[in-house]
């Protein structure tokens, strides 16, 4: 079954948002079996988005548009493809009375321009929307036209098409609640199996090297093989189709485990932080963290982390010298000496938040993450970064000579592994 | 001028990744005055690929390929693209003396993978990746087919297919150093300019409502308007082209501004935590925080602007109650009778920082992230943000009762807006 998503979207196609329902509605979808197979974005123009869902009917027994559902000016999906079906636009009662009812709740006069968003496509299927005012909307379609495209390749004749509103917080919810039952009744599942393994440390040519000799007959049966490089990180990535999938993609799986074993820090979407956390629970062991450089960027990622209360105490973020020393106990004479981006201070950090929060482990960290404060002994991107257990305290020194932004995220995540690391051993 | 964008990766198709390249493009494209008309995404596959580029080149005058151009099994554009094209692929000099000097800096054997990256269409215009291995292809097509097609649509016959490699470590500086002087050379720079101003607390629609009678003389004469809400917040965008377009633009902007004053909090690229630290530096006023509940992300945000360690001291990430009454001087007793989520705690959390930190003004948040955690009384969702300045503190209750990190990012613009509010009117 082919499967085609249309972003609408101005902001889009001025870099203004990112788009993230592609990452959100291609994975719901392959979940259920369904692999997108084109994505297309379009300005709020009629003759882009007209042009775009007319193409995508002419491929696809499913197409989805998002955006342009609700009230501004700028939001025309709806009566755009309302046109290019020539079908009749009709007040639809039910969802008037639920915008009547979200702004009575809110002790606000419904605005006149909402009333666009009660009209729908006549025969359209209606999503009242829980978390705002649009509507989505599904129709079939049976037109002449592409019922003979549609039997020249092979395909049903009958199309769904789907349109849902542009905030994530509308659509997210609406498609789990009314699509994923139509697609459900209306499509058979296939069966479709993707697991994604991670990896540290090792390059994506050298580990698709390592693997690809022991995976070549499975790939043989119908294993589909894919490596994505990330900073820091590669993922493996096996997928099969039909009855076989799962015992093929099980026995990829078995394999690369074998060969990269070490280097795996996780699955699908496991983060290390989701790791770290973890093995803080089985081990029973309790965090703290002191940063200074990545500036809340680790505590802000474990706490992502649901559950991540238990084990995680909390974190001083020490930007300035007298919040090293003042929570911290620094010594004020290491900062002299050394400097605060230094092993020293870096060691002294990591011990002072072990022992002021009374934890088992303290995760220290110190740098430079620029633009400016950089010097010729330590440029832009110097980084030290301590682990303090009941054993003593290990310091590595890294460079990670990027822009403010990565140079956070790609510190927070060397301190998770050095501290994935040592758990695992441990 | 059309300018599209295929985007190739069965990652993206699958949505094990969010393609960042979508919005960085577009956003450096439309600051040239090229606007990007279509952007597809399509999997690691020949027929997906070749289709999407034939049918690219068919409506552009400029196509920008991203991905698959690696070492690994599944990096199929270049081949692709070049079979596609009729051109033979021939080994280039420079490209492999790059990739050699690569590894050899990195102590490596080079992979003996990589060599297909050292194959090029013959007569490609050859970017050298100064962040990778892969290099970056530049083509004009003056087919027949093609030339047709654009002579009937009244377009330039020549036509440029620029290839990009996938990480964004390496495209982003491959496009700024090699792709935008080809631009310049190439294409005549059209004038454009784009306009957002951001706001808040007033809802979409009523947005336009505020907006549109003022606007609507500018409108008639060119101007285009946009809308787009996001949590909490509503952009409004202006765009133009042409010799007017600066002056319509700069009329539009005065004119919202008049309506809307009070609740624009910045414009472009603008985040509230770039106004919170610009102002704490006009003021020289210093600022330290107590988070719980956002878990950092308030910290991790303000810390992103560059230059926030002059008046940023630091924070505390007090997860837990020990921490809230070791750092912060919460007494147990307010903990026991009230709960760590409640105006009190919030109150001294706030007030224990602004001591601790020796700062003028201390933020804190106190509350349930989810998904468990909540009661009757204090559902998922409650939160307490407190501000504590000279002339005492202020608590504000919340209820977000949105997925978890949903929670915090909410939660720590509301807490941003208090502090942006307070010292603006200070």
């Amino acid at each position: 079954m082919n499967v085609e998503l249309v972003n609408t979207g101005s902001e889009l196609m001025l870099g203004r948002v990112l788009n993230t329902h592609q990452q959100w509605l291609c994975r719901r979808l392959a979940d259920l079996g369904h692999v997108v197979t084109r994505q297309v974005a379009v300005a709020d123009a009629g003759k882009e988005i007209q042009g775009a869902v007319r193409e995508a009917l002419d491929r696809a027994e499913l197409v989805i548009t998002t955006g342009g559902l609700g009230p501004t000016s700028d939001d025309l999906t709806r009566e755009l493809i309302a046109e290019l079906l020539g079908r009749k636009l009709v007040q639809n009662g039910e969802v008037l009375a639920h915008i009547e009812a979200f702004f009575a709740q809110r002790n606000r006069p419904r605005p006149s321009m909402t009333t666009v968003e009660t009209f729908v496509p006549e025969g359209a299927l209606v999503f009242i929307n829980r978390f705002g005012t649009a509507p989505g909307l599904a129709m079939t379609i049976e037109s002449e036209s592409s019922k003979t495209a549609a039997v020249r390749a092979g395909q049903r004749a009958r199309k769904w098409l789907v349109m849902l509103p542009g905030p994530p917080r509308e659509l997210r919810p609406m498609f789990d609640e009314y699509v994923v039952p139509v697609l459900k009744r209306e499509f058979l599942d296939e069966i479709f199996v993707c697991r994604t393994i991670r990896t540290t440390a090792v390059g994506e040519s050298r580990v698709q090297e390592m693997v690809e000799g022991g995976l070549g007959p499975l790939v043989k049966r119908g294993l589909e093989t894919g490596y994505c490089a990330r900073p820091g990180s590669v993922d493996v990535r096996l997928t099969a189709r039909g009855v076989q999938a799962q015992a093929l993609v099980l026995e990829g799986e078995a394999l690369v485990q074998q060969v990269l074993g070490a280097n795996i820090y996780g699955f699908d979407d496991d983060e290390i932080e989701n790791q770290v956390i973890r093995m803080l629970v089985e081990k029973h062991k309790t965090l703290a963290l002191a940063e200074s450089c990545t500036g809340g960027n680790i505590a802000h990622r474990l706490t992502n982390v649901p559950g991540a209360s238990a084990f995680f105490l909390g974190g001083v973020v020490s930007y300035s010298n007298s919040a090293k020393e003042h929570f911290l106990s620094v010594q004020p004479e290491t900062l002299r000496t050394h400097g605060a981006v230094s092993e020293a201070t870096a060691r002294e950090m990591a011990s002072g938040a072990r022992l002021e929060f009374g934890s088992d482990l303290a995760l220290a960290v110190t740098g430079i993450a620029g633009p400016g404060g950089g010097t010729a002994e330590k440029p832009v991107g110097t980084v030290f970064i301590s682990l303090a257990t009941e054993a003593g305290v290990d310091v590595r020194k890294f460079l990670n000579p990027w822009d403010r932004e990565t140079f956070k995220q790609a510190t927070a995540t060397q301190a998770l592994e050095l501290l994935r690391v040592k758990l695992n051993s441990a």
